[in-house]
């Protein structure tokens, strides 16, 4: 996400300093912006707010926005070891915030997650909605993120936008479920297994509506803006993604699946998403999540199989 | 409160290792149990879940509850270094987590606060309500607590309660509206100072009736309990309880309003407080706000000015 939306920042005439400490992105993922002369890359830890400052004083140019994507994207890793999601997930906010007062940087857009909401059934969620129960430490740390902002907004920060998605599909992919099943058929081309009975459904948004949204949203006026992004359909179930990467990965493959219908504590099984708010400002997604779904499976196979052949 | 629920479990007949960092409770609050047979006191930093297992481990014993209390008081210190809350509000929350995950212990019973909820105007709060917007770092470590605590439901922990409360008023008192008053008017016994124009509305519940609540509410079966704690009424303004305290400190004394109807950035002027939940279980509080701020400037003038001789 953060490449595609440096990019159209750069298009769009902006300067960015980037910030990443690379333990999940890859430097090469940046090579493209190398050589631009408005784009500076230091790989620091984002959770120290004196290394961001550091940072800050290096290029020596007063900041406006801080687009913050930073977090923990191993849900499972941060349930096994709850200091990751505080440390990767809440920390990187609390850090960003404590730099943009620091340097009074008016503006922060946030991506936050879902995740907030948890498990609310059969309930459509918007998102004005309570309680919030978020299942995983990623979301509840995500949710500590959006409340210690929301102060924030009260105490000095001029501006802030909230973006709550659901999974985000696309190429540059570092992790996800179609990376993984594509990774699986390649090391095991007859067969593809599946955690979880295959029933699980989400909704899927591809990369480059989530960066349209965003950069629409922070476009609206308003101090503190919370919106739902995403598809507007109910999603895609795991089954299918499953076949679709079998079809275009190893088309001979058997899926076996598991049991139960989450594929790990803090994966939310169904859920209705509410994207009214951004559909009343006139945006729409470009892609369903079947769309998305197909286009960034061609994507990532291209990428994953290049120089792959099949045993 | 710590001394209030303490003073009560050892009446019911448990054992109790209390672990506190004095840094605004004090010492010799804790007195009246040094000797009792059932009560063991550590002074350790509760933000640091090694230490809190070291204590665990001196006394030998499975825990079966954890009465989490601790956190920062002073809202405006929160304010001006929102390090204090994330340290004092949302870590001591964590590493109850880590310890309790690691011990086994079954049972949590949560302090937090009607702060999670922010400014929501003249709707009425129940537990369930959303958007939950806090306006301090207070009432957003909170938060982030709570959403803590509900992904460790979701991994780990067997039950958790979680108790929102506004105001709490009584004996020991180590900070709070009543305390300031009568301090200030010890200082200068002919004008009391007051911040805002005094309009503030607040609900107060006696620190009594909140022992009594958190305690019938930690029977109720259920494994992840949320409850607001509140008397039923809608509250004193600051005029009432400065009016009170002036005239059970310095009758003569003039008391001197600010302007606006905050005090400080993070103070909500009224809010509407449901605890039908809480009232549907049977339970309901012995006294109304009112009430409670009589009964508690009774108890903390008496205190207060046990030594003093009016200039």
């Amino acid at each position: 996400m953060a490449v595609n939306l440096a990019r159209q920042l750069l298009n769009e005439g902006h300067a960015i300093l980037a910030l990443d400490d690379l333990s999940r992105g890859k430097r090469e993922l940046l090579a493209e912006f190398d050589k631009h002369p408005r784009f500076t890359f230091q790989h620091i830890d984002c959770a120290d707010s004196d290394a961001m400052a550091s940072a800050v004083d290096d290029v020596g140019a007063q900041i406006d926005h801080v687009w913050h994507l930073a977090a923990n994207s191993d849900i499972p890793a941060g349930l096994a070891d709850p200091r990751i999601d505080r440390d990767r997930t809440f920390q990187t906010t609390f850090a960003v915030l404590e730099v943009m007062r620091r340097y009074a940087i008016p503006e922060l857009h946030f991506a936050s997650s879902s995740a907030i909401y948890g498990d609310l059934g059969d309930r459509e969620i918007h998102e004005d909605i309570g309680p919030l129960l978020p299942i995983s430490n990623y979301g509840a740390m995500k949710l500590a993120s959006e409340a210690q902002i929301r102060a924030a907004v009260e105490a000095f920060l001029p501006r802030a936008d909230i973006f709550r998605f659901p999974n985000v599909i696309g190429v540059p992919a570092t992790h996800g479920v179609i990376v993984d099943f594509v990774r699986k058929l390649k090391a095991t081309p007859d067969r593809l297994e599946v955690l979880g009975d295959g029933t699980q459904q989400k909704a899927y948004l591809h990369v480059d509506d989530l960066v349209n949204a965003m950069l629409h949203v922070s476009r609206l006026p308003g101090r503190h803006k919370v919106f739902n992004i995403g598809p507007k359909d109910v999603g895609v179930s795991v089954r299918k993604i499953a076949e679709l990467v079998r079809d275009r990965v190893s088309p001979n493959a058997n899926i076996v699946f598991g049991e139960g219908n989450r594929g790990w504590i803090g994966d939310v099984p169904r859920f209705r998403y509410s994207t009214q708010r951004l559909t009343d400002t006139g945006w729409a997604p470009k892609l369903s999540s079947i769309e998305a779904v197909s286009r960034a499976i061609d994507q990532i196979a291209s990428e994953e199989l290049r120089n792959w052949s099949r045993p």
